[in-house]
């Protein structure tokens, strides 16, 4: 059984996104009680990731690294066609990444209680982003 | 056709815990014999690697890789709840992943000869993990 | 239903591969209309991204992003068997990550307009690298 929804999201610059909810949703909607969910961004300037869900300093600590990490307008950049937030926002994503599989246990995503699933938008300005989310598995 | 199990470490600090064993075990227990295995650590301070598995220097200088590029007390993080290595050991799992999968191939996870699976524990006292192994496939 | 096929690729020394056409053909073949596709890289020194497929120089700076960060020959690293870019390769896969999951949605992987699938090798040298496709799904 496969039930496949996409999510759509307007982001307003850099930010995280916590998309934990609408993907349990969808998997609670799904009748799958056993198996898997994948969550795949379909862009190359924004990724996934599995964060702690309880203090926001956390998610802004996250920032503050990866805006050391990646620097924006890196001179050594030869890609910069959007603008200094265009180079840096792909290598945060390989870095990152745009995939994540979970398990689906009695009909959820076995997340651990402190896990929220974010959409991390890397470019500094509003963005449409497409999310698709594929609940595979048993019943 | 899918099986879950789980698997419980107890990790003693900052370590790679080889689970490769343990992962083929449960797949060759599965009767699948095409398919894939996702494998999913239920914390965000705490990751999992697909690593060279002969030689032990190799995840000594990951250690040493991962220490250097995440400062543990970093004075530029807000959030240390629980000391120096929280905000960094968020961060560290960040980088490389709660989630693996594998492709099943006549019942084995088919990795590479020189591929191991590790959890990477990035908190530096004991910490008790949970890890989720879903098998799905075909027999 | 699960189909999986094995890709070969020679690579000469560190670069990127587009495997995006081979792996979209796989799906094609394989009569899944909606699931997942698993990539996967069984080597522990050459990864997978998903990265911006229309300006060459994006990959140029990655590497040069990657080079930076990760010193081939580092005097830190204790494991360099195989010469200065042995350990710095399993650095750069580990951050990066030998597998991929995408949703396959009407037949074909649902790749946003900009995403290539790429391999990523991380030696200096020649290597013969094997890359694992399951396709998972329904009709």
């Amino acid at each position: 059984m496969v039930i496949q929804e996409t999510i759509e999201v307007i982001t307003s610059g850099r930010e995280t996104i916590n998309l934990t909810q609408q993907v349990q949703q969808i998997v609670a909607n799904s009748d799958v009680q056993i198996g898997t969910c994948n969550v795949f961004v379909a862009h190359t300037s924004a990724s996934l990731i599995l964060c702690e869900n309880a203090d926001p300093d956390v998610r802004y600590d996250l920032e503050t690294f990866m805006t050391d990490l990646v620097r924006d307008g890196d001179p050594k950049f030869r890609h910069h066609d959007e603008g200094p937030d265009d180079m840096s926002a792909h290598i945060r994503t390989v870095l990152t990444n745009p995939d994540v599989t979970m398990p689906v246990t009695q009909g959820r995503c076995a997340l651990g209680i402190w896990q929220g699933l974010y959409l991390w938008e890397h470019r500094t300005h509003r963005q449409h982003r497409k999310i698709i989310v594929t609940v595979s598995g048993d019943k």
